[in-house]
């Protein structure tokens, strides 16, 4: 984990998105035992450059498949290729770690998953990965599908509790967002005692969104920036529809798949706080899961104490989910460094003193 | 149609939120036939008041049993009641009007549509009515199902092209949005001919929200109007999550119900850029029909130009769909006058001159 | 409850379908808890005759807007007007009883379900009902929407445990399946303690298919009766589409809505049996609860011991679904009689004796 | 491709399901343009014994990456683990071959898909691969992951029009079916002229259900066949819920992908006439697509010419899905031959002379 010490958080430039106070990492592992891991793979010559990665959200500190999660799936704009959604709404749960990467290789990527599920579990005959991917044809050269099965396994070991590397890391190293350098965000919510007191985490492979449409804290910052189209150029995409965003949801609240279906419809809410209209090429998808009740893979019966729907208990959850979503984009945006990859193409970074500058003229950095 | 003259629409505040212009009347009737008619239903006493309506959108000028269009919906929260969704789906095409009521008065207002249409067309013999609601219950004596057959059938007679009423009209007469008066709501977008060149409407019945999350044009104006707490209390709502917000799009583009679905899907985006959460109570619907290719009910074949799915087609739709929604529900609160309804309950409307002056404040007036 | 005495259960024929055997009803209220009422409504002239009705399935003893039960509904041919659907899906559980009637009078009987809860309950300010409906226009004068809010009290008023009357009784009063006299069957299954122990009991409302496609237990009955044609024609449908079928799944066993969803989706395979392609005008239906553990409308929180996924705890539930409704089905069309209506047109009884005979002869009858 | 000659088609054995005739050659390769490819990976010691393949259906003559078909996707069980299928439910069209093989390799074989086209199309950046499987881990070392990138593009080399081998060709090499040896199978119906005169074309993988529930033209076969338990064992699985089954259907009717659904949703009404229950580990997909009218990738409009949706228009097709399923799954196990593979486990050929003397005895062969 090595990141651009210039660049930092959106909460350093004081920008504090939402209502409900962070926890202590402001990341998804915040979720006890929810842990990632990434491995960006990056190298030249230019006509061949890989600019891109792997990397993966342990739902806990053990094996999926072994202890399974009651997980949900929604996919917001389905113009993606995201694998194993159809296990997870028929059976409302996951038994692999969640794994990010290119659009290219998110079937090797997914081949990969289940071969480390295989190489865990000696009785196993099926698994079923859950891999995302976004497009990073821009700074990598996605077709030459580079990743390979060892660098899925490199991201699975660097897997940790903790803080998390966020920008250009993992699967985040060659992704655009908002024509800046995007990639891997995170953020996390700490409900307070008296509304529930759970924890939900977010962590997002963003890759999507013209500047034009960039809003940060209500601020139209991509028109605002407009100035800088010549010495900060938004990449030329010949396919400018080639987007995404992979976002993932994490919480410890006691929720079954069904309720994690409803969180996870939330998390569109989130980007559209940051301008998001849903563009057509965006394939824009939301795994969550809840850590609460791990179940063996074998039971034939469990016995589980899961909040109701009531406005009191689901509306702190769904404003955890928008908040923690908008924010990911924002640490995306603001943790990425300007990066070179395939063809010499160039993205450039979020230019943070210029943002700050804007957000505290339009008065968006006070508290209200 | 009789409004307050003392309210206006966002635009006459100098809000206009989004990047591209509206039509010539800002409302879901610039789409070519599309026509609107409400009946508001109002008397007391106070103990059993009535405070609700009908509203209807006819989609085209003629009789939709007749000639159908194509359609598609979207329940983003499915906590509601909404009617005829089921074969929608199915068909992929809307074959009445649509209406909107309150909760309480849904069934009804299906039966008495059904009614016209066998009255319409005396050799059918079968109808599916499209009906949606929203929960007035805090002005309104909703479960005494107060709406008439006589109601929905005048809201049908009053439909016509033109200028759209908005706010406490119609079945927007109880509704409650963020803490303030909301109710009928309405915004059109004209593409430009690079664009396609082409028409799309929204139309809302807005009741859903807290005061603490509205947002407009990116300023978090229910928390800088905190100081009137006092003297323009919220409505205390003994169940806080009764909410709702139903939303229709019309458009003239030529597309199918699969691509109106994809339209249907980014509606919410607009939402959120009001504040929404998409709290657990408010059944939040949306139905999206095209006015292109009215087709004849008998046909066994009919032969359609389309738009394909591209990024240069489909983009422009969608962002017309996520500002047209956002100006509905701003144009909702703006038109909606204070109300006094059952128990004697007073639902404020928006101040509009403390908003104007916050916007300017935040510059959320200015062009940039 | 008036019986034809001339007709009998498909059982009593020596049809047997399936492996698992019946519990002591042979019906949906071997259930515990289960109730069911009709109410017919037969009355001429014959100009605008009303052969229809309404029939309602009390989920429990109780009130279900007290207790709710989790519940799942499944589209297979969403060419229908079934009211109510989209609240089960978002929340996973039923608030009303669930009404059946014809598809003119399903808004009228759903706005009748939401007075009877209203009357109940004299806090609630928001209820979802459930009411499904078949096409009787053949024998009933549909579009004069004959059934009124009395009609739906009345079903209700007669709703109780025990023996559930079958064939031409309440919904099912005006019904045609496969060319002959439809309208409401029933059957039951209880498994065996090393199966989980289970009931699962199933309700039809029949009014689908045509002759030709009629089969029983395996035998293709229905062209084996083509040269009854002259003495018993079918009905000539105008529009020989508007079918449908309405199937009601109940159990006992601990599953949630997410696992009654997976029952429900089985429901159709029953229907295959009888000889159903899933016709374009049939809105085929599903709806299934389990009451097994009543919820209390306003709980925070609750805890549940649940079957997990597996094939030793699913599969005996799914084969019993699929029994369940291929032999509610026969019991539909056994029990049905011959019946004269609007504009005189007559549905023909099923004719049991050649039907037995056939059975018998192809062998259909004997246990294997 | 090198079949037992001592299997035949189940019209060899006069069984002739359904009322449509089938097309020349009963195949999917009877809807013009359609092409099927198979290799299988047949290797010891037993150990490790590979006992699997890739089969390809081709959707039409050319590349579909560069000519687009209308497509849909209906998932009966979702516990499975088919790649691809979110982007043909957003954008209702295939752009790539169907590759089927097992569930371990499903990974593998999406990646060389995806490969295969990016080098037909030196400009892609974004291929979106469909890939399907079923669990052969009765008979082949399905966690050792053998397929690899070569048997992929072996199986589109190997693609062509004309008559399709069955069985244990291709994916089909370890597929196991109600007991028997299973794998491909495939069928068509010709609608006569007065219906339409389309092509419709089945072809499955079939690898699911248990003995006991084999019905064969409404004849409970399995059930027969009980005194073969021990001459002619069923495989013992660890885990009995390891099943599935691919359903892919081709068509040369003008109609979109809305309505291709309508028929993907038809064809488990063809499993359930072979006596399949849906059993909770048979993960059963369905892929549709219509030759009718190749899109050029780039296009941003077509005229089309659709079918409206009709009782008349669209029956004969339901039926002709229902029927071409059902026989497919006959042909299946009819020309699948016994099979020995990984740690020496057995899997019997269904046994012809057997099934041909029930099916005579019970009548079931003759036409009525």
């Amino acid at each position: 984990m090595q990141q651009d010490t210039r660049r930092c958080r959106c909460r350093d430039l004081g920008l504090a998105p939402g209502d409900i106070l962070p926890g202590p990492l402001n990341a998804i592992t915040d979720v006890p035992g929810v842990r990632v891991g990434h491995r960006a793979v990056v190298k030249g010559p230019q006509k061949s450059a890989v600019c891109s990665g792997v990397s993966v959200v342990m739902p806990h500190e053990g094996d999926p498949f072994k202890q399974r999660l009651a997980a949900a799936c929604h996919t917001f704009n389905g113009f993606g290729k995201a694998v194993g959604l159809e296990q997870i709404r028929e059976l409302g749960q996951i038994e692999t770690p969640i794994a990010l990467t290119n659009t290219g290789s998110v079937g090797k990527v997914a081949h990969a998953l289940a071969g480390w599920e295989f190489a865990q579990n000696p009785d196993a005959v099926s698994v079923n990965p859950v891999a995302g991917e976004c497009n990073d044809s821009f700074l990598n050269h996605l077709p030459g599908q580079h990743i390979t099965e060892e660098h899925l396994l490199d991201a699975i070991a660097a897997a940790r509790t903790g803080p998390v590397a966020e920008g250009c890391v993992g699967a985040g190293a060659g992704m655009v967002c908002y024509g800046f350098k995007g990639g891997i965000g995170t953020a996390s919510r700490l409900l307070p005692d008296k509304k529930g007191g759970y924890c939900l985490g977010a962590l997002v492979l963003a890759n999507f969104g013209i500047r034009e449409h960039l809003c940060m804290n209500g601020i139209p910052v991509g028109r605002h920036l407009e100035h800088l189209r010549d010495s900060l150029p938004p990449p030329r995409h010949e396919k400018p529809d080639e987007g995404s965003i992979m976002m993932i949801l994490a919480t410890d609240a006691p929720i079954d798949s069904r309720q994690l279906g409803r969180l996870a419809r939330r998390a569109p809410l989130g980007l559209a706080r940051t301008g998001s209209i849903g563009s057509h090429g965006s394939g824009d998808f939301v795994l969550a899961f809840s850590t609460y009740n791990p179940m063996p893979a074998n039971a034939k019966a469990h016995t589980i104490s899961l909040i109701q729907d009531q406005a009191k208990t689901m509306n702190p959850l769904f404003q955890a989910v928008v908040e923690t979503v908008e924010e990911s984009v924002y640490n995306a945006l603001c943790m990425a460094s300007t990066t070179r990859g395939y063809l010499g193409h160039v993205v450039h970074a979020l230019p943070l003193d210029e943002v700050k500058e804007l957000l505290k003229k339009y008065q968006a950095l006070e508290p209200i």
